[in-house]
């Protein structure tokens, strides 16, 4: 790769022709980097460079701004060959980011069969497999044999998604198998390629969640799925470039939703309104929450006032369960997430965080009722007792909480992300406060200890 | 797929014929799970039902403990068959987790070519290319021509990993070009494949990251990386299943490391001694730290006694500004991992978090500010003004340093997710409960209000 100055000095310098020679020899993804890296006055002059057969290869790995501003920028009739030759799938999302107005021209100015094959694909709701596919998949008849089939392979034009696997359908489109590019050059050239296919087909209809496809696709170690409509006819593949990008996306989701971002999509690189909009208005909810957890202090004023080491006492403990309610959400979330942990498990996984939890309640319990013994004074060292055991109910129901609540909404269908950390430490505070200050009252009141 | 009902009944009934049916014809992937779903004893004679020619494909799908327990009750032929036909890096994962005198017993057993690609693997440091690459891929002299190349490739063994690239090398086994089956299936017959072979060849060192790889193979949208050793000499290729494996784990290890699991790698099903080992040398770790941030309120126990409001206000902005510090690091330990944010951007991201975190501050420090005027007796509401100035001066301090450490980290080669939230919560707490206190009693002692 050219570092940033080489190639400021050849764009400057020895002029734009040894910099088209670069930016043609660089891989696609390179060259798309370095277009983004450029200021936007120049984005499009160094796209201007890139030979017609390449240029639609990098369109597709500029960042989506970089992509708006060059359909803007360049003549129609440049924007007009770039969308024509990508692929379905990659042309879809690019709609998704343009104008209306931009996608509705661009659609008209389209070939019919890629028209159409778009039309299809913006049809299905964002996230589906009917989404994600390509419709540029190798069809064969089934009564083919290798010979033909290879043959039939050869003649297909080049902008097939994958050609290694192709699948078999009738003249309804009904799919009946699959069989691989590596199945059919091991065989004899005129074995009927119907007897190649495997028996059982996996498949995904249109409207499968697309972390679904990806979870069997990895599953299965396919490097292509078939999707098809209600009818069980072949309409599109997802192929495994997409898995990557969607389990790493799902992976995003969940590490941001986790800590309270909206949406669970920002990019590090927003821009500081998008970054407040995601952030803030979780914040104030949040606080809004945590009001309640203030409240179960309120009513205490005067035991505090009293003893005040209670307030030193108050952060540990509500710093310490919300720990243990996290470290419980964010194994059973991801586990949720991975496919390790099914909802049929809750039981078996609850019984192992009960057992587990003993232990640490017992510990940090032990742990914190012996803290209090430091900071308190004489007459008050009893509070080390409450604080023990309100800190070991505290951790047993984080960690019971912190596992149960993200499966039961898996169970009913939502998202178990949306059980974040800190919605369960408000939770945990609001009753770890009240049971704590209200127990010490208690004690100061009824048995006039102190 | 069959209820686990059917299933039982047809171990128990029909007898093991019809069972043996269904577990050849099922996915290697399923006929592993329902092996592993059976109870111990009927492990092995289960997986001694599957055809000799499937037993290895379905061994690779079992859990570890599993695997393990075979390789005991199984018939030592039996099992060094499997083992035989397993592919090098996948026998690799199994021998890491067996006994060290069942891997030697086994080790001695395997065929030479097999003995020596196992060796080689298991040579290299966990984590590495030279780890999780596999020896099985297809290598091509450079002289061949495209109808040569292709003969050749349908006379190979079945059992390469992916014939879909070929790797041309030189006598040495220098690396010098690589080709695409779908290059060779549409070029002339008679094409010296040399001339197909793309110019610039990505290919990683053994030493190389196993996520570095992953994340190359994902850019460049690679089914197979190639992975030369010092000499620049082919030693192996990683596969596009390897990537998405890889991608998964970081990201478990990512989500789980934020919220404190010790390794970032528990599983949900583990056992209750496990899951205590991963949390609980953790969880009293922070709050030995947190003694810091409790010993930051010990020395205002007067104040705290004369103005017990305090102790409501400052579980609020412990919350809050851990809240904050939270988001930022996941955003940024995220942007790192997949590569969105690169270390050298660190100015421009810290820029735009301190423009968002000045927004924030502002919001979150007035509605504190408001809310203790709500919970204050009329003589100490001037506590709200100090309580908005600490709680802005926090949050702004969250979202910088929540965006700055991990990115430090990264530069200086170590893991960003090591800045856990709760050890920045920590350290957010000891410092706003200090400034809290320490600012109330300044104002008490020295300007007499209240």
């Amino acid at each position: 790769m050219l570092t940033q100055d080489r190639r400021e000095a050849l764009l400057a310098i020895e002029g734009l022709a040894s910099l088209k020679t670069e930016l043609n020899n660089m891989n696609p993804a390179d060259a798309g980097d370095y277009i983004a890296s450029l200021p936007p006055k120049d984005q499009a002059i160094a796209f201007r460079l890139l030979a017609k057969s390449r240029a639609a290869s990098v369109f597709e790995y500029l960042p989506s701004e970089v992509q708006e501003m060059l359909t803007e920028s360049l003549h129609a009739r440049e924007v007009q060959a770039i969308v024509e030759q990508m692929s379905p799938d990659d042309r879809a999302e690019l709609f998704d980011e343009l104008p209306a107005r931009v996608v509705k021209r661009l659609l008209t100015q389209l070939s019919p069969s890629e028209r159409e094959a778009t039309a299809l694909i913006l049809g299905y709701p964002e996230g589906t497999a009917g989404r994600v596919m390509t419709t540029e998949y190798v069809r064969l008849r089934q009564d083919l044999t290798v010979s033909q089939a290879i043959q039939k392979i050869r003649k297909l034009d080049q902008d097939k998604e994958t050609i290694y696997y192709a699948y078999l359908t009738d003249a309804e489109r009904q799919l009946l198998g699959v069989v691989s590019l590596r199945q059919l050059l091991f065989a004899e050239p005129d074995t009927p390629v119907r007897t190649l296919a495997r028996e059982t087909i996996i498949s995904v209809p249109t409207t499968a969640d697309q972390e679904e496809v990806a979870r069997l696709m990895k599953r299965y170690d396919l490097l292509a799925m078939p999707v098809v409509d209600l009818e069980g006819r072949l309409v599109g593949i997802v192929t495994v470039d997409d898995v990557v990008d969607i389990l790493e996306e799902e992976a995003t989701e969940d590490i941001q939703k986790l800590s309270g971002i909206i949406g669970g999509d920002e990019e590090a690189l927003s821009s500081p309104i998008e970054t407040v909009k995601k952030r803030l208005p979780w914040l104030l909810g949040n606080i809004a929450l945590y009001m309640g957890a203030a409240s179960a202090i309120a009513p205490f004023q005067s035991t505090i006032s009293l003893i005040p080491v209670l307030a030193i006492i108050m952060p540990i403990l509500a710093n310490t369960s919300g720990n243990v309610g996290n470290q419980a959400i964010s194994v059973t979330v991801r586990g949720l997430a991975t496919g390790e942990v099914n909802p049929v498990d809750v039981f078996k996984i609850l019984r192992k965080e009960i057992l587990a939890g003993l232990v640490n309640a017992a510990a940090l319990g032990l742990v914190l009722g012996l803290l209090t013994l430091i900071w308190s004074r004489p007459e008050e060292q009893w509070v080390g007792i409450v604080a023990a055991m309100v800190m070991a109910v505290n951790v047993l129901v984080a960690a019971s909480l912190g596992t149960f609540l993200p499966i039961i909404l898996k169970r009913f269908k939502q998202d178990p992300a949306l059980v974040s950390p800190p919605l369960l430490t408000t939770t945990l505070d609001t009753f770890g406060f009240f049971t704590f200050l209200g127990l010490t009252s208690l004690f100061l009141v009824y048995f006039k200890v102190g």
